[in-house]
């Protein structure tokens, strides 16, 4: 069996760490199984080195920095080989050059294109443990390039798919993917498998245990990931394309208290006026996500969304330095908000799902500002005080602790 | 013009070096240069690099060293780049995939074999200055290796030669090259040029000034060389074929302590004992390097030879376990010797220069213990302690300071 193994900073910080993830590798290469490792930069390394580079240019280019950043990939790639050497087993370290992981030509937050198997699967044939660089890879210019964020997640499900491996296990700090968020949810009951669609939601949503390019990646691919814990040996889940078990109703129900709410008042009812303020946001690369329209008073409307709470000083500027062309009246914001939300496949062909869940909110005295929904989730907008009494609520009320 | 710059690791230590290095970059840059810059790695990067290596595994494979250690000079040079920008120059940092330099297949000592020009000389075209990482190289298996001690200056010197530059400068913490160590000698005088030959004969003997491998490779594709101070704007010594100035009888003086003298007593006197013991030497990679031979008494013969002082014991052993086969009596050493030497392409065609040396020994009252001559090298070995002194009588015997 071929199998990618991905260990994220965290998991290699240190010489202890790196010791004890060479001997969560040499267990499956004693079992028989080929295996090839991806790893990020040492615990803090990648941002000390941006640190760094900032003492020299406070804006340093894209490419430089990512001559820089690959660094620290390299370096722990060299020590795990080192580690695996010194207990006894065969091990090569290889960077996105030697690989040939090949990118888009933009820095700093490339996209894979192609991947060469050649050099990886000599390295195999040789009984090699392969270590390969997360997080970086070379453009047509013969640049280094990298991902972006969680892109050694990436790395690993694109190296699974050009290798055709027979599993992908990347290794975090959590064991697996929780129905909710074990810290807010005492009885939230780890999941043994998920699809890679409710994946992509709960990952958009803040479950940050996946990066979505990956989980994207893995579906395009059909790549069997799976998510498991670098701390103990307990199984993962497995995200997958279809689940075999009976289809749960809902998966997960989680909370991103990371959102602001914008209320755009007394705009002219006139054809246009969403489309001028979005496009507005766009222009400036800020992401939004629930929107909706009531009608005001007077011939005006009014035009609420949700950003991202980072996002949401710089939009309101925005909005009012352009007050007279979009002929509105006032901007008003709120940070205290937080949006729950329910992800499940089941939800396709079930009615009455986002009934159960206003219910439970109803019950618990929890009022909802806005709704937004897709074919497997269920967005609402709360105050962010109730999210956890929220998510708790949800949760029972979709047995999902059962 | 198209000018090569090397600067060493103390160099570029620190941030405030960096930006002081990048000003004599745009010096010749703003002069309307093309300029090529080779970089070590910051300060004490290698070495801490090498001790964290140790801690994962005392013995780490040389080939996942150099690939750790590759890592220190591509920070430098992605520094070193954005320090140009910051400044508003056009700088890109490149690494040996990208130059493509190519060596020898062996790690940690690997020699280069070729340097591809296309990408230094397109990345010129577009006017940028180039920040190329010294001391890596890459071998046929797409792997890093590295040049060994004072391998920047190699590196200087063939990129130097590939790109047929007009000047390679090297840059130290001395002003250049001096008849003698200026921290020895009160009135050493910095030679304004000096021959490869010569170069060679000093390097060898200690002057640290340039490693033996860079001067090799300037004398054979005929480059160029400068060696000068990083640290002002002084003009240093030129290294180069042939000196136009008035052949001098001797360009310097140099002491080298790093030596140890080891006699081999009583040897039966047949042929093939110098062979025997010398193949032993070679065999465990220790270099041997004046050698005298005696008859002794009794049908027997002594050697002596010097050797490192790093390598006496490790000799002295091997001997010892050897004594038999060698058909020795006894094995002594001194490590309380030194070797000085005086260097100089004039001696060639003049007589009486080993006199003059000998002579100013003898006034001094300094015993000669060995000597050992090559055309342009008079080494003598003497006790350690009056190493200062003999530099001092020799440069005053051939008036080196006038």
């Amino acid at each position: 069996m071929l199998i990618v193994k991905k260990f994220g900073g965290s998991s290699v910080a240190n010489k202890e760490r790196v010791f004890n993830v060479a001997k969560k590798i040499i267990k499956d290469y004693e079992a028989g199984h080929q295996v090839v490792v991806v790893l990020s930069a040492q615990g803090d390394t990648t941002d000390d080195l941006i640190e760094k580079a900032k003492e020299y240019n406070p804006k340093p280019s894209k490419r430089e920095m990512d001559m820089l950043l690959t660094t620290g990939e390299q370096q722990s790639v060299a020590l795990m080989a080192m580690a695996l050497e010194s207990l006894g087993y065969p091990a090569v370290s290889l960077n996105a050059f030697q690989v040939g992981i090949n990118t888009t030509s933009v820095y700093s937050n490339s996209r894979l294109k192609r991947i060469d198997s050649e050099r990886i699967n000599a390295e195999l044939d040789r009984k090699n443990i392969v270590v390969v660089a997360g997080f970086q890879g070379v453009n047509r210019f013969d640049d280094f390039t990298t991902l972006g964020r969680g892109g050694s997640d990436t790395t690993a499900v694109a190296l699974a798919a050009a290798l055709n491996a027979d599993k992908c296990e990347i290794y975090t700090d959590v064991d697996g993917v929780y129905t909710a968020d074990p810290r807010v949810v005492a009885d939230a009951k780890k999941l043994e498998e998920i699809t890679y669609d409710e994946m992509l939601e709960l990952a958009t949503l803040g479950a940050k245990v996946l990066h979505n390019r990956s989980v994207e990646l893995a579906k395009k691919y059909n790549v069997d990931l799976v998510v498991r814990s670098s701390l103990n040996d307990t199984e993962g889940t497995v995200v997958k394309e279809e689940c075999k078990m009976e289809k749960m109703l809902v998966s997960g129900v989680v909370a991103d208290k990371n959102t602001a709410r914008i209320a755009v008042v007394g705009l002219k009812d006139e054809p246009g006026k969403a489309f001028q303020l979005f496009s507005l946001m766009s222009k400036h690369n800020i992401n939004v996500d629930i929107i909706l329209q009531s009608i005001g008073r007077d011939g005006t409307k009014d035009i609420s969304f949700t950003v991202a709470e980072d996002n949401v000083d710089e939009a309101v500027e925005i909005i009012q330095s352009k007050m007279d062309k979009l002929t509105a009246q006032r901007v008003e914001f709120a940070k205290d908000v937080c949006k729950v939300s329910i992800v499940g496949a089941g939800m396709q062909s079930n009615a009455g799902v986002a009934t159960m869940m206003f219910e439970a909110l109803y019950d618990a005295g929890i009022n909802i500002h806005m709704i937004s929904t897709s074919e497997i989730k269920i967005t609402v907008l709360i105050e962010e005080k109730y999210a956890k009494e929220a998510v708790n609520v949800i949760h029972e009320a979709f047995k999902l602790g059962e």
